[in-house]
């Protein structure tokens, strides 16, 4: 019988923080493209530009003034996905399938640094830190709030994924109920842990085995080899994950102790941490040399502990394993992108490429960005 | 306390086909788009290209030569995501999270009709006929073949839909697994049949409730003056149902009784498909005045009974219920999509105008398309 070959055959993988499969066809990497191109970026952006509503002192289009900030900046979205508390309570549902949730929250933006032309990719480490810091002090802030059931942080970079303005900055939704995708991957977490004998693996609250610590811990240790890590340090993992999607998405999250949260970092698991975030993304733009575009999600415990928590290793709640997603769309070259459409809309995501060579191809990137490198 | 209102009071809803939630942001709509806006569209395009792929007589990629076809034709994809069985067996998993499972089947383009500058809003209805019947065939002789289990019909329909070819063109995944999209439908519209007591809509087999049946019946005969219904016809209805996640989202399916697939179809019911289909795409293309883009998926049961298969109402299979989805990226204009990235990604998807806002303006458009109108 022939041997199967996961890079000629193919296959269906399983995300198991979500259930959802998805269609593996290595051997398609051999289609020509024919359709649609993307624009070429900006380039050589200005430091400052009068335009941005996001640079330093400039008005917004809601008529507010930015802060002079010299780091990172905080402010409310001026087109808010979801609005503060009070709202109105759940109208009668007209038919048993229609229900209405009402939500409630506020949605942040923040800049990362008051340059307008830098990306993560640019910024040194230690701006990178107070980056970190920033995210830390909105999920205590909005999480701490009345209410409010979920903090998700995220980041679009890049005019291909729907960021409307290059000047780095992301934003932070904070909702009344928890989202979707986190709730299945908690949900999923929390059935593994009470399914699963422990490994030798770090494990989650009350002694019992965790998902990520499981798999992360056979990929750093037992998979390496095989190859879907991209990078490690001290603390933190970037791998393509085995179920990865996007061409060359991936997941970062920290592998030596079950980490519930941004909050529950040590300062150096936070330093470890931004390093590691600017070497994939200083990667990322080595790819294609572009300023590679993304989407990046922060998947943790839904709020910070309150003061007065039980120790934490006796909750449960710290089930959550921090972890981040990056979804980036390019597939060939600066221009030529992946689309999930048709087919992985109606039925299930299709990639062409495996996770393992698109680590491979991260992993062979030099660690100095493309525009910095001696010529 | 202050009256709940959908158009400006953040919601959730829920898909009760996925079990996924959509958060409906109305008050997001006056937000101005400053980002990415789409190419114009490729207009006044050739009856034929003799560089077109598709084009009768024309070589394909692969080097094969189309047939000199007069109304459908259809052929194996040269780059097809999935091959013909046999092919080997599972590996071994390295870890218990890390499965592998090897997927055998068939694509298959079909090209929709000879001319290269038609598409189905633009198709005489006879034609699309035509193309419903290849629909079924195909359906009948890929679901028939050993070791599959469920046939995609799909559309991938402008270049920003990934469609790299604009002659009018659908495809065909026949795969040895059932999708993750349609495999959750499935079990949905299982539980519900099972747990949910027959109401006066038709019903499913073995006089089980159906949940689009339900669904159906109440936006067709209850609420149609809320208006999510944008189309109707003597069997079939076109809506932007509850939980539509695009901003133009359509579901289009037979309410007049419980249809499992398109072979189950009359020759009334086909011609009155046929009909609804035109009249859809007409009304998508004159929205913006362009030739609309869009993801079309049709759902039903996973593969055709065969003929000694028991009597239709107490086949337990037949618990699908014929449907089509539309997933159009358009918000406002012929340039400006609706991005699902960031928060969508990594949280929940998330719209702006509500879907009753979106059928009130596709029900409001003319029904003879632009380019034909009388000036
Ligand atoms: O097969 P095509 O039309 O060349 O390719 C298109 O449709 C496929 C199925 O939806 C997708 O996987 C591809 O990403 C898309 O570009
Ligand atoms: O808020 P922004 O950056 O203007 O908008 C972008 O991000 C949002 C959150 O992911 C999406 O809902 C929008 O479709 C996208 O264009």
């Amino acid at each position: 019988e022939i041997q199967f070959d996961p890079t000629t055959h193919p296959h269906r993988r399983v995300n198991p923080l979500t259930g959802e499969h998805v269609l593996v066809s290595p051997h398609r990497t051999k289609r020509p493209w024919l359709g649609q191109t993307e624009p070429p970026q900006q380039a050589n952006l200005p430091e400052y530009d009068p335009k941005c509503y996001l640079c330093p002192g400039n008005t917004r289009a809601g008529g507010q003034q930015n802060e002079k900030y010299e780091h990172t900046t905080v402010f409310e979205n001026d087109y808010a996905a979801v609005l503060p508390p009070p709202g109105p309570s759940a109208p009668p549902a007209p038919h048993p399938l229609l229900t209405t949730e009402p939500v409630q929250g506020g949605c942040d933006v923040i800049c990362f640094h008051p340059r307008h032309d830098l990306t993560l990719a640019r910024l040194p480490v230690p701006d990178i830190e107070r980056i970190i810091e920033e995210w830390s002090s909105i999920y205590r802030k909005r999480g701490g709030q009345d209410g409010i059931k979920y903090v998700q942080i995220f980041e679009n970079k890049g005019a291909m994924m729907g960021c409307s303005n290059p000047h780095p900055h992301g934003q932070v939704w904070s909702l009344s109920a928890v989202p979707s995708l986190p709730a299945t991957e908690l949900d999923n977490l929390q059935k593994y842990s009470l399914s699963t004998p422990p490994s030798t693996a770090p494990r989650g609250p009350l002694g019992r085995s965790c998902l990520l610590c499981d798999y992360v811990t056979f990929e750093v240790s037992v998979a390496q080899a095989e190859g879907r890590v991209v990078l490690k340090n001290e603390h933190w993992v970037a791998l393509v994950p085995w179920w990865a999607v996007w061409p060359f998405e991936i997941m970062l999250l920290p592998y030596k102790r079950h980490i519930p949260s941004i909050v529950h970092l040590t300062l150096e698991e936070k330093t470890a941490f931004a390093q590691i975030l600017s070497q994939i993304t200083i990667r990322y733009d080595n790819l294609f040399s572009c300023s590679f575009a993304y989407s990046m999600g922060i998947h943790q415990r839904p709020v910070p502990p309150t003061t007065d928590a039980v120790a934490d290793d006796q909750d449960e709640e710290n089930v959550a394993h921090l972890h981040l997603h990056f979804a980036p769309p390019l597939l060939r070259s600066a221009s030529v992108r992946k689309f999930l459409v048709g087919f992985e809309l109606m039925a299930e995501p299709q990639r062409d490429l495996t996770p393992e060579q698109a680590a491979t191809r991260l992993r062979d990137l030099p660690d100095v960005h493309y525009l910095n490198a001696p010529k």
